[in-house]
């Protein structure tokens, strides 16, 4: 099964195609331009250095949120115009997910943060290796994370670009908590890919794939502060 | 510090472009074609996502084997080549410590596990995380591990392409080894990044990097066999 899996849903933004869970290319820029601008030359590269077609492709994957507005719609957006014209299945998995998922710790928890700005964090919490789902994806004060932490008696691994906060926050209440290292601390689509092949029987068709924001957005919260519903 | 570091010492080629440790564009590619033919373009696309020229390298990474004898021959030889017209430093790191590095379990042992065909794996130790060195790189039967792995009292993880093999042979003889995810289990250009900006201080002029192969070629054991030296 070959899939094709992109993630734009914060500041990286990546591309990854597998065959099942073997990834055989993907790419990955942190370099600060517009998603809008890299994703779809990513895809094409990726595609090109795997000698495949769109036509080739049996599942598309996408990180649906959380993350930034912007980046969770363009990448949203481009699967399902991916996967349009041969009505191919799709798969949205959490970021948040994909973000525990680096965890690698056999037997702790995995706590995914990624700075939701507005000193919130979007955060999940899952077993360790197994990904049992143990919280539901949601947008809380880092400091409010505390109370759950404490109550868990393995230890607990932070990943996720709002994860140095969090453990800055926490580290003093909870003396059990430990950050990963940098370069496994972020979502990416190579890893996507892994977690999708795992996950096929949850495909749908592309037009019933939607966003999770979780919040609303800034625009929606002027619009709502000015009484004007959308 | 800009780190551009290239990996193509085994089936998969990667290369990664960093500033310090935070990778800015990497790319990993196992598609079957030889590195001769993809890893240069590869270059040239993560630099031209990183928006970087060749000039603004201040440091050039290379996982020196041990490996297959033609891919870390091109890994080397590449990178002197890029490294050569403005003589910027360069490091060559053991492809087997690359891959210790992505074991990222708390307080057990690494073993990197290379396929060296011929019923032999390319094998080193490390403690995980520090990534302290306990046993030097070395072309070893994979049975002959035993001993040494059931004298550890931690968890003792492989990794690397030989690491399946390694764990089959040597599991029903240990019973405190571990075999990594396989999406972690092997050396890439991103890890490589990390390595080499903690190693800086061993950088050397692109003249004094060697490949380490820890076997004769094949061509030479020929040779040898006909009584020719070479």
């Amino acid at each position: 099964m070959k899939i094709l899996a992109i993630d734009s849903s914060a500041v990286s933004c990546s591309v990854a195609l597998s065959n099942d869970s073997e990834v055989v290319a993907s790419e990955f820029v942190n370099n600060g331009l517009t998603h809008s601008q890299t994703l779809l030359p990513m895809v094409e590269h990726v595609c090109a250095q795997a000698e495949l077609k769109m036509d080739d492709i049996d599942l598309f994957a996408v990180t649906n949120g959380p993350g930034s507005f912007t980046g969770v719609r363009i990448g949203v957006a481009a699967l399902k115009g991916l996967a349009f014209p041969a009505d191919k299945p799709c798969i949205g998995i959490s970021t948040l997910e994909v973000i525990a998922a680096n965890i690698e710790q056999e037997d702790c928890i995995a706590v995914a943060c990624m700075d939701a700005r507005r000193a919130q964090v979007y955060t999940a919490t899952f077993e360790s290796v197994t990904l049992h789902r143990l919280t539901p994806d949601e947008a809380v004060a880092a400091e409010s994370l505390a109370e759950r932490i404490q109550s868990y008696e393995k230890p607990v691994w932070l990943a996720g670009d709002g994860a140095a906060l969090a453990y800055d926050i926490l580290k003093d209440k909870c003396n059990n908590i430990f950050l990963t290292q940098e370069d496994k601390r972020y979502q990416n689509a190579a890893k996507l890919c892994a977690l999708a092949y795992k996950q096929r029987d949850k495909a749908m068709p592309g037009a019933a794939l939607v966003p999770t924001y979780l919040r609303m957005s800034q625009a929606q919260r002027e619009l709502k502060k000015r009484g004007i519903k959308k």
